[in-house]
């Protein structure tokens, strides 16, 4: 009795590691399928369409949005991001668990729309920690960090709308972390309804 | 900033092997304590007042009841047992996991009054291997054997009301199992204002 995957969403605090868990989380364990994106936006050199992105025109992705075939999408900077709904549905119907990386705005749409979603919420330790590897990346300008700390004031408003806390303190141990609070969550009784009847109908008959 | 004990209450199946369980699981583990129940039955050979059991006399039993000093109580057998609430909640002050083993309905009068309490149900792989455990002990009457798989039945219709199921089939497995969905429960977003608070609060002042 193959269970269906389950489907989880990763957001948190811009440098709070999120990629790297998750890449580490793929290549550690074979039970994880990443989400991979639409997107109007250019291929950028060495992206794959396909694997880093579904690369659409503007016309493809609206028609994507008026068919429904997106769980969620956005708009920024004039490009459109969004979730293919195909793709993450195969891959839990085929027991996958599915991991999408999406900011929380979009991941809170998503458990309105699959409510047994798994929403995980990436925090480094600490604030001073958080500065630390904006800062330490060296990649940004002092105003884009000063940027991203403040949508962090919005990001910790709901924070407490996710179901787990990952604080990532240590790469190794928090992707075992993950990978325990995803797995255990194949354990919870509303994910084992079937299991449950058989169990009841083995008690109807005669008992001994 | 150490966190409160998380009060977890087992019930499963009679055979299911709950108290091995977690006999074994406090063994090996130091984060747990093991609720002790008030009774007013006579002490077997061997139990000691305080480890075992709280003896009491029927009076004093009624007097806890009165003044509100159990979270939970029952009657059989013109016996009363019961949980005293002192002992669990110092338990869970001192950042103990408390676990309780209690029946269903217990169990879900327990959920009522400690919304956050989590609910494990201990279920073997399947009934072929419940009926074989009860049998195998060869201490019970089949008409026992017979009345307490009848009772599997009305407790198989509310097992979609606790968190996990936990299916036992190896002992050292399931062990670690429990001890891990307790311990991932400590992450959970609700049980984790303070960090939270403490995040926004860091949040608010000048950032850079």
């Amino acid at each position: 009795m193959k269970q269906k995957g389950i489907l989880t969403v990763v957001s948190g605090f811009s440098g709070a590691g999120k990629g790297t868990l998750m890449k580490n989380l793929v290549q550690r364990y074979e039970e994880y399928a990443l989400s991979i994106s639409a997107t109007t936006r250019n291929p950028r050199e060495g992206e794959v369409h396909g694997k880093d992105y579904f690369f659409k025109t503007k016309e493809e992705f609206e028609k994507m949005i008026d068919k429904e075939e997106l769980i969620e999408y956005a708009n920024y900077v004039d490009n459109y991001y969004g979730t293919p709904r195909d793709y993450v549905e195969s891959q839990l119907c085929e027991g996958k668990d599915v991991i999408l990386e999406i900011e929380m705005i979009g991941a809170l749409k998503v458990k309105e729309k699959y409510p047994d979603t798994l929403l995980l919420f990436v925090t480094p330790p600490n604030v001073e920690e958080l500065k630390k590897r904006l800062i330490g990346r060296g990649t940004e300008s002092i105003e884009v960090i000063r940027s991203r700390l403040n949508r962090g004031k919005d990001e910790a408003k709901v924070m407490n709308q996710y179901d787990y806390l990952i604080v990532n303190d240590n790469l190794d141990d928090t992707v075992q972390k993950m990978h325990q609070i995803i797995q255990n969550e194949h354990l919870r009784c509303s994910r084992n309804e079937e299991f449950i009847q058989c169990i009841m109908e083995d008690l109807k008959g005669d008992l001994l």
